[in-house]
């Protein structure tokens, strides 16, 4: 079993700065949280992008998307920022084949206080159990892409389905 | 979508007792996960049992087994000791209909670094993308029932399967 | 016995901003770090100000000196930005008959890992033991103002003295 | 500045064993401790023993006054079961012209939420700025040995001094 994260930035990375002296940490949140959970599968970690999903463009979600759609894998997570990761997860939807799930965080990994490592295990398991498809792991729960949204006003995922 | 959770005991759920002063944390530890995690769907907790799994017997997974058959049910996260995880989910594999994930930890979820974030991540999302069946969420992988065994020596779960 | 803290900003309280969904923790985080340390003593914390050290002026520093100066009590901790925490303690040290320990973090104290925890517990028993006078306590160690500098480069502080 | 750190065991330093798959971990809590607390001075650390305090004997005790009286160092920092650091530190009182601070924690240092990292930031400025003499810092507080007692029904170390 292989799974390929996908890293593009988001709150789950998020790099502090102070103004003198700067630093930036450099390894990888994602395997931070592998290691912790003592995951003993095959991996690697690509990191495509450094952005807040805000600043994310047209050309930024294309490029993911034809990376996968390219690729050789069957399994992927991908770390998002959480304000724009239901676009991106309604962009990835034509690619057949292949367990794609977003994950990010609404605190940064860092934080003593975080939602990151709970989401990155739930993403990971999804990746290993559901059909091929896109889905959003957050808030505690799994949504297929198109039927999700963020509420913003109570910071949380939500599902479009009527009940 | 409702979760039960089954808390059985195990390392996961740990109490540390100084020899003097005891004292004992109460609140479980998979509340405060699923609060951490930002969990946002609805769920209860069920104390059914408190013991090393070193210690379980027939008679206790027996009364796990029944009680999840009679409940009503459909998706169960068990959090259990790891060292007869694999014994207890064969015991399950004859409920039908229901999706049933066993977990824990190999180090306490009191701990600063500890897998338990990681595996009730990974088992609530099983929980809710598995079909029915029984599963074992450790070692960043989810393992059908029968077909995982926990290596002692390494300290982790391993699938049996031929590769 | 009875301590004063007074904040004034700096990475130790730093609040982490979304773009979007901007949050601010209004717990004071001097408050949580005693609350962990288990101290058992009188103290209240004042918050002054909020800036980052670099943007702290003149009337800035006047204003913590008149603070102190005028207020009735004899120990007082004040949480800091780094960059400027030597200034700020050389305008305290004419403040007569009170001990004043100027500390701080080069990592937020709600990050996993950070020397808040420790460096509070240094400042808070070097108010109870050291005679009159201003001190900074960070990088592990007690120093009296006016012969401490921050060495930018290496992110520490250091004694001015000659060995 | 240099401090010479004794490890003796107790809760601070308490390691966890599983049933089957125990595991011990052998760093000792001091020095992550003086690494995450960004310490930037000369120290060592001498595990001298590994006990509880309440099987601590008076052999115990007369082994680690002979070697701080034996030793050529000035500060010490000592870290000590809580149940009986009140009756070490008694012990101590007698070596001349040395700062001796005990401390130890009422929660292990490899919990999530620990005294631990708050105890020795105090212990170690209690350390370097008390003049000779033997102190506990324990619940916030420094107390001189001789003048302080554990409240065991209350978990906390108090002052025996007349308000």
């Amino acid at each position: 079993m292989f799974i390929r994260f996908i890293t593009t930035g988001g709150t789950i990375d998020k790099i502090y700065f102070d103004d003198l002296s700067q630093y930036e940490v450099g390894e990888s949140q994602v395997q931070q949280i592998l290691h912790e959970g003592l995951a003993e599968f095959d991996y690697d970690v690509v990191p495509l992008l450094h952005k807040d999903s805000l600043e994310m463009t047209d050309e930024d979600r294309k490029l993911l998307h034809d990376y996968i759609a390219d690729d050789d894998g069957d399994r992927y997570v991908i770390t998002h920022g959480t304000d724009t990761m239901v676009e991106t997860a309604n962009v990835l939807m034509d690619v057949a084949g292949k367990t794609m799930v977003l994950t990010g965080a609404l605190t940064p990994a860092r934080f003593r206080t975080t939602d990151a490592v709970f989401n990155v295990g739930m993403a990971v398991a999804t990746a290993q159990v559901a059909p091929p498809g896109v889905y959003i792991a957050m808030s505690g729960q799994v949504f297929p892409a198109g039927r999700v949204t963020k509420n913003r006003a109570e910071n949380r995922f939500e599902s479009t389905d009527r009940n």
